[in-house]
């Protein structure tokens, strides 16, 4: 999977928990995207995730499941992403519930599926941040080690920088793809517009379009040619 | 180093606060060990790292530092091994530290001579496990949930179980390893006797002997031919 990741540039996040028409998710499918990505931070069932998954899959674009709760680990998508926050002191949301998955389903698993997000989450006022105490780091600096820690130390396939909600710092975005090696940086946060998107794109691996779906289609879905253009 | 770690079967650890006189580390430098590792989880300095250091350098035996305090980040060892403790709620020994150490010294450091450890520690009553506040597994379903969790989703180059001071279960070693594809397996605690050494080389890739070396050091010299008998 890793060799067919490393090939995207542009990622839609659906919410299992938000509605969507059929004539819109058509739009989401057919826009060009390379993935679309399911994941939310909450309300997130078994019942909303294969429901969303089944939608999805009368289209032929790659499915992901990001993994929020044992709950909802749903068979059938192509790819299983399981994020890791690493800006937190809670350590169960950097193992302790990745550890209860792994004991449960462990062996049962396709490892060739599965990929794990290395987060930092850097907006305080989030769903995201305050569900896992992330801590926002105070400078680049910060971020960098951060960044450092998912490529080098922990060689994790994805960095995803979410800002979740906002738009975030491009500069600090492309410095910290700038020190990876063999990590994809994901950024996800704010993107409304084709400009903001192209700009986003330009700093980091892989962009994630999600609550500008549910805004601003149209505009949402004019991300996926901005990101093209490039 | 990766490649080279990968033929190491044997490994002593020196407590940089212990004493230890010039004539019997002179025997444990020239034993035939594969490496030497320095570290500790208390009384850990600078000054009784780099002191510990230059006595082991008279010898060729690769030197190892496993970091557990930036204060003693000492350069000249030829390896670094960054413990990641896997089973504990607490953020600060899985991404804290490790955070701040990468902050400091990130940009400078050489990565092809680190290695991230992802321990287990399965004996509570050691001084590892009160001070980074780990839970011993209840079961061996999730002492392999740690083993993947170490070798498929962070993709760690060694998977460490550390029953530190006892004996362990070789049973759940020798199983924990079956299920590693690319990380190694290293065990430490309780050997103090060739049997011992050898029952616990036939189920980890490699042991790690410490303890032992302070309290009967002839015992301990006599554990690296046990494992070269293998």
């Amino acid at each position: 999977m890793l060799a067919e990741m490393e090939q995207w540039r542009h990622v839609f996040k659906l919410d299992p928990e938000r509605e969507l028409s059929d004539e819109h998710l058509e739009q989401i499918c057919l826009s060009g995207t390379d993935a679309i990505m399911v994941g939310g931070s909450s309300g997130v069932t078994y019942e909303n995730t294969v429901d969303l998954m089944s939608r999805i899959r009368r289209y032929t674009v790659p499915c992901i499941l990001e993994v929020s709760t044992d709950e909802a680990l749903v068979p059938g998508f192509d790819y299983y992403f399981i994020p890791v926050v690493l800006n937190t002191d809670r350590g169960e949301w950097m193992t302790g519930r990745q550890q209860q998955a792994l004991r449960d389903f462990g062996s049962m698993l396709d490892w060739s599926q599965i990929a794990a997000e290395g987060y930092v989450i850097l907006n305080e006022d989030s769903t995201a941040a305050k569900l896992t105490g992330a801590k926002a780091p105070d400078s680049l600096k910060d971020l960098l080690a951060y960044a450092r820690m998912a490529d080098k130390l922990f060689r994790l396939p994805i960095f995803y920088v979410e800002y979740s909600g906002i738009y975030g710092n491009m500069e600090w975005v492309r410095r910290a793809k700038d020190v990876l090696e063999h990590t994809r940086l994901f950024y996800g946060g704010g993107i409304d517009s084709p400009e903001k998107a192209l700009e986003a794109a330009r700093s980091a691996h892989t962009i994630v379009v999600g609550n500008a779906l549910y805004e601003n289609l149209p505009q949402a879905l004019a991300t996926v040619a901005a990101v093209r253009s490039l």
